[in-house]
This record gives C-alpha cells, sequence and structure tokens, in this order.
C-alpha cells in the first residue's frame, strides 16, 4: 500500500460535508485499505468558519473555497454546496487543476452537466455523482457500468422522499396536501421552503441524470415535463384508493417506439396496489428499471438524509481514488445514442378523470362521442349519482396528453359537465 | 474510437452463452461507442460443435476450449460452463494468456475464488462476476465498489429462483412440497435433477461470494451453514401464516458484533408479510443489504435466466474491455479484513416449534423450565387443544442455535412431550 496519502478538499459541510468528515476520519483505515492509500482531508471550505464542527480540526476551516480548490496539491474534491454557482466554477476550477470531482450536486448536473463532463474529459479527471439521485441507493454505478451491456427501455421511479413522505401520509391517514406538509416539515421531512420538492423541480433534476445516463443521451432538467403534487387532493387519493390503487408522485424517463427519441417527465400518478413502487411508504426512494435483457430490476433504499447520501460520495470517493492511483479514469460521459426529446404532448398514458355531470338520460353518450372524437378510448366507466348530479369515474385506455387535453377541452363546453376534477395519469406498465 | 476490435472468447454456449452471443451481434454499436472499441467475437467453445446455433458463424466453433484460450489474441475470456473444472484451469490458463475473465460461475467463485483472484493480480487482468450471483440483478459491482466507503453490517436475500417459486406455490396455493417442485418442473423453474437448488448448495455459493464482497474477507462455500427447503411441510407453511409470516429461503451474512467474525447461512425462515423480501413472488431474487452509514438498501430483479444472466455478463464485458482499453484493472479481491467465520452454533435469531404435548394441569410449566434452563426465552405461546392432547405453538426470542437444539433435545425426552415438529427459524430484524 502506498503511504503517501491521496488529499481531498471538502466543499461544504452541513449535513452531508460534516458526515462525509465523519466517516472519512473514523473510518480510515478500511478506506485506505480498500483503495490502496491513505486518503487525507486536506481542507474543508465552509460558509460560517467560527461554527464548532465536531471531529474536524478547525486549521482545516477556510472560507476560501476557490484558494482551496486551487492549491495545486489536491487529488479530489468532495462537492457538497449544491446549487448552480459557485459550485460550477469551483468544479470546474478543480479538474484545471487536475483534481477529480465527487458532487452530490443533481441541480448543477441536472442543468449543466455536458459542461462539467467535457471538462472532466479534458483534463483525463473523474466525475462521479452517484449521490445526487436517490440517496444512498446504488443507481448511477448500476445504470452506466452493470446495465451498459443491455438496452434499458424505461426507468420509473420514486425519487424525492418528502413528496413520497406526504402522499404516503394522505393515502394512510386520509388526510389533505396541506395538513400532510404541516406533519412533513414538522418531521424534518420537508425544508421551511419545500417548492424544490413539492413542485417537483428535485424530481426533475433528478429524472434528467437518470433518462441521460439510462439512454446514453443529454437530457437535461429543462427537457423534463413536470408537475408537482400541491393540486393532488384527499379526493384524488381516496378516488385511487376505491381503484386499489395509490397515488405517488413518479419520474418516468422511456425510450420512445422510434428509437430516436426520449421522454421524461416527474407527476403524481395513480398505480396500482400490487406494483412494488405502490409499498414505497413514508421518505423512501425507489427506482424500477425496465431493460431489454435484464428485465424488470428494482433498487431501494433511504433516499435523502446525510449518512446515506455520505454512503454514496464515499463510495465514489474510494472509486475515483482508486483511478488516481492507477492514473486512468472510470467512465465519463456517454451520450452518443444524441437522441431528441419528446414533449409531454406525445406522451401516452392511461388517465382518470371524474365529471360532475346531470344525473339525465344520455350523458353517457355525450361524453363518450367526445372522447372518441379526439381518438381516446375509454376503459371503464363507474357512475356514481347523487340527487339529480351524477359523478362519473372515467379512466382511459393510453392516449396522448395532448388528446386527453382535447378532450377535456371540449369536455369543459358541455352544458351536461358541471366541473372535470381529478384528472390524474394512471401508470400500469411495469 | 479505437477501430481495431477487442477479441472475445466464449466458453459454453448453452442458455447464456447463446444470449451473449446474440447480443454482442444484435447491439454491436452500442456496445462499441460504450467500450471506445468494436468487440469481436473471436471463437466459441461448445462441446457439441454440430448442433446448429442461430446467429453464430459455424466457423468460430471449436471443442478445443484449452486451444482457444491459449491462442494468444484473446483479449477477454467469458466462460459461461459453470462448474469447477473444466472451468478453472481454462481461466487459469486464459489469465496466464494475458486475457481477462468474466464470468458467472458461482460454484467455482465460491469454493475456490481466491485462487482466480490471486491468478488475476499476479497477470494484471481483471476477473469480474455479476452474473454468479442473482442473475441481471446488479449486485456484487454495488456491493464492492458503491458501499466500498460504507460498513456493512447484514446481507439477507432471497438468492435462489427456484426454491423461491416453490415456496411461494406452496405458500399461495397450500400445496406439499413435493406438489410444488412438480409444477417448478414442468415450468421450467426446475432442473431435472433439482438438488443444488433445493437442498440449498447454489444459495450458499452465493452467500459465500455475497459474504466475501459484503464484509472484505474470505468466505467459502464450505464455511455456509446450509439446509434446503425438502423438509418445508404445508403445515409449516400455515403456521407460518397465522403468524403472519411466509416461508422463504434466506441467504444471511453477518458481522459478528465482535467486530472479527462473520456468519453465513442458508436455511429456510419465516419472515413477516410486511418484510419486504416477502412479498418478492415466484422465481425472483431480492437481497437486503444493511449498512452504517446507507441504511437498509433492497435490490430486486430477475435472479436466472439467459438473457436476464447475459445482461450482467455484458455489463462486465463493458467494464473489463474499457478497462483493457485503458491498460489498467478494476477492483481485485478485497480480504484484508480477515475475518474468522463463525459456526451457525453461535448464529442468534428467533425459533418457532410446534410441541405436540399431553394434555394436561402443569405441562406449560415443565416445558417453559427447560426453555429456561437452557436461557431460551420464550416470547410467545399459543396454545391448541384437541381430545386429550394440545399443540404449543412458540416462538422463542432470540436464542443461539446451539441454546435451542439443546433444548430441543431435552424436550423430547419429557413424557409428557408427543413430537416436535416445525422447528423453524424465525427471521425479523431488517
Amino acid at each position: 500500500m502506498r503511504t503517501q496519502p491521496l488529499k481531498v478538499a471538502l466543499l461544504g459541510c452541513g449535513v452531508v460535508g460534516s458526515e462525509v468528515a465523519r466517516i472519512m476520519t473514523t473510518h480510515a483505515t478500511d478506506l485506505a485499505q480498500r483503495i490502496g492509500a491513505p486518503v487525507e482531508l486536506a481542507g474543508v471550505a465552509v460558509r460560517r468558519p467560527g461554527r464548532v464542527r465536531e471531529g474536524i480540526d478547525p486549521a482545516l476551516l477556510t472560507t476560501d473555497a476557490e484558494g482551496l480548490v486551487k492549491r495545486g496539491d489536491i487529488d479530489v474534491v468532495v462537492e457538497v454546496i449544491g446549487g448552480i454557482e459557485p459550485a460550477r466554477s469551483l468544479i470546474l476550477a478543480a479538474m484545471e487543476n487536475g483534481a477529480s470531482v465527487v458532487s452530490a450536486n443533481k441541480a448543477l448536473l441536472a442543468e449543466d452537466g455536458a459542461t462539467l463532463h467535457a471538462a472532466a474529459a479534458k483534463h483525463g479527471v473523474d466525475l462521479y455523482y452517484e449521490a445526487s439521485v436517490a440517496g444512498a441507493i446504488p443507481l448511477l454505478r448500476p445504470l452506466r457500468e452493470s446495465l451498459a451491456g443491455d438496452k434499458v427501455n424505461r426507468v420509473l421511479g420514486i425519487v424525492n422522499g418528502t413528496t413520497n413522505f406526504i402522499l404516503d401520509r394522505m393515502d394512510s391517514t386520509g388526510a389533505g396536501f396541506a395538513e400532510a406538509l404541516d406533519e412533513a416539515t414538522q418531521l424534518g421531512y420537508a425544508e421551511a421552503d419545500p417548492t424544490a420538492d413539492i413542485e417537483g423541480f428535485d424530481a426533475a433534476a433528478k429524472a434528467a441524470i437518470l433518462a441521460g445516463l439510462a439512454f446514453h443521451t443529454r437530457v437535461t432538467a429543462a427537457d423534463v415535463y413536470r408537475e408537482g403534487i400541491t393540486e393532488v387532493t384527499a379526493a384524488d387519493v381516496a378516488s385511487a384508493r376505491t381503484m386499489d390503487c395509490v397515488v405517488k408522485l413518479l419520474a418516468i424517463c422511456e425510450r420512445g417506439a422510434d428509437g430516436t427519441s426520449v421522454s421524461a417527465r416527474v407527476h403524481p400518478a395513480m398505480i396500482p396496489r400490487s406494483h412494488p413502487l405502490a409499498s414505497v411508504r413514508e421518505a423512501y426512494n425507489a427506482v424500477f428499471v425496465e431493460s431489454e435483457a435484464a428485465g424488470s430490476l428494482m433498487f431501494y433504499g433511504p433516499g435523502a438524509g446525510g449518512a446515506p447520501t455520505a454512503s454514496a460520495v464515499l463510495g465514489d470517493l474510494v472509486a475515483v481514488c482508486r483511478n488516481k492511483l492507477s492514473e486512468t479514469t472510470g467512465p465519463g460521459e456517454s451520450a452518443y445514442a444524441n437522441l431528441s426529446v419528446r414533449p409531454v404532448g406525445e406522451a401516452v398514458t392511461r388517465y382518470h378523470l371524474n365529471l360532475d355531470v346531470a344525473d339525465k338520460p344520455g350523458v353517457l353518450a355525450s361524453v363518450a362521442t367526445v372522447f372518441a372524437k379526439h381518438d381516446v378510448s375509454i376503459d371503464t366507466v363507474r357512475q356514481q349519482g347523487r340527487d339529480g348530479d351524477a359523478t362519473l369515474v372515467i379512466v382511459t385506455h393510453s392516449a396522448t396528453d395532448a388528446a386527453l387535453s382535447a378532450t377535456v377541452a371540449e369536455l369543459r363546453g358541455l352544458e351536461i359537465v358541471r366541473d372535470i376534477a381529478g384528472i390524474m395519469r394512471v401508470e400500469t406498465q411495469g
């Protein structure tokens, strides 16, 4: 074993960073054995150097992140700051100075992964980011390495723990969205400003990363169709329950049947309770991968949290350090397939709708005619009457988003249709 | 991209091998892009060269496997023959001739992995074997790479599809073992000679490989305590059902509390229906991994079959070819922890037992005294009476195998105990 240590700079020392530093210290012997050389924490860039950080030598703390990555003796930079800037500039500076990078930064990878990958290739260093999607769950390495000899057709996942916690609570207690969000906030599952989670931005960034790796193409967060869960009501969840379904916020990445396109979308959807993803409770994450030869695989585990995310960071750190020692790099960006990203209007799913209609003869026929006109085929209709009103609960066969939207628009114009609620996609494949 | 192809020799062309050859042909362009060079099937060693093999040039077929691996121009040897010999000699000869090896051979890896790893290290080549455990499920790469910065404490898995199919049928239909085995044979889930599966040899080999990787130590198949499922009765399955449990054949690898030992065992066990492994149906496999930082992770998918296993082989092939091109090797054996393997007598689990006893006063007291004498604490007792006889259904708290065995031996000596049946471990952790 080499005795000269590899030097690691840590950018950010919050929940994840402090856990990374802690494990680097407590598990130093194991890490050295697995890498083939000791690793040394050479500097920690923080915003508040005055704060006491247990187990970290105060002499390592600096507010000068740029100076740290440009020091020249750093082998690996671990970036757990998050956000676009200054993270991007720091990573690029680190690479320019010959350091490999381990990042947990989903937002940056999803927005501008191409720039980072290009810089890594140019400077002959590694860029690893397992921790950016689904916390500790080994997912990116399986996608980019284990399944490298297979053809992935679909990735379907619960990749945001906050929203899964909220939807799980709504399902198990009958609570409304606001009440469930309150509980998530109190228990620390939701941040003070929960926008990124509940509006689906976090999941969309992860969907972009997953789609890129799964299909060997470039997908950015802006390419991902996104709907959050703020409009999911207790009535929607109850409606799903009567169909033996559960509502989940899904990230869905699919290869187009034409072979030249992909789609990526994040939205709430009803899935059957028998689907393995339906039993993913609380803040857990799980991702289903459907590929040609391997069939259906599922990866399940904690999707966030300091220690789980640190586990993913350290797995990458070991790999990157091993590569440094053997003077090589791991797999870089694989975007050769160069597929186009289809708009959500072309995405094909089934839909659930509740129509409040006048309870008189011929209503169903009129409604059915509108569906037929737009080529949206109806799978089931359940009619619930009450005092002159009736509710039609309709589930369609697979249809495009565009066809469904046109159908809904025309239905809204019918005099006999008083309201349309509970419009939600139903995912039954996989 | 390099234009000179990497040459691959395929040893064995059965269900898995033919699928590997097929994918290498149909996905040649994708594989070349992902590797950085084309791969060429340079020879296929078979036993019956006369048989027509669709999509494989007959000129590539040879019965001289040894000559093929010693040809000198082979970059990678894919071994899908199985068994100890001639597989081992061929792999060693291949490595001596500078070829990296991708193997699906669990029996060989579990019996003599150390020799193969040593040869790979000596000759500077790779030895990858993702396909040897749980078919297509990416499991070995996550264990040896993704979790390389974490500390794994326990691996709990369903790693044999045949036995899971049989136990699932027994649970869902009430069938006995023989009947369920018949069905598995008819459907192609069990081989004509099902011994390796139903007696747990297959699962034990996989447990040895998983334990070695998880704990960075050396574990062979002979170190694994093994019980098959041939003695699991319809009554056991029904008894489990009354406890809201299901019987599964589990491979359990645990780190000892002392930190210097590990244990690995394969046996049927009752697990709660709420456990994620309980919902693994039919011939699917799933593995739970509990680690210090990452928490509980689960990997799920098809555990066998030509295409899924080929997916795992090809993932390894891509990695090994990439390493060849960059003149490096991936992670080799990591057995530095050098832990001892504890005998099963020291393994600690809960137990389920049915005692047929005389239905008279004081029986429970006598039975309880025997348990107490051997330090086996009773969790629950359920008494079912019928005509002068009674059955005590007992579930213990955690106890060592040795203590339970001593308890059972003494109970059998009691006059009031007529029979003891349904002795089965109950796994509730994780």
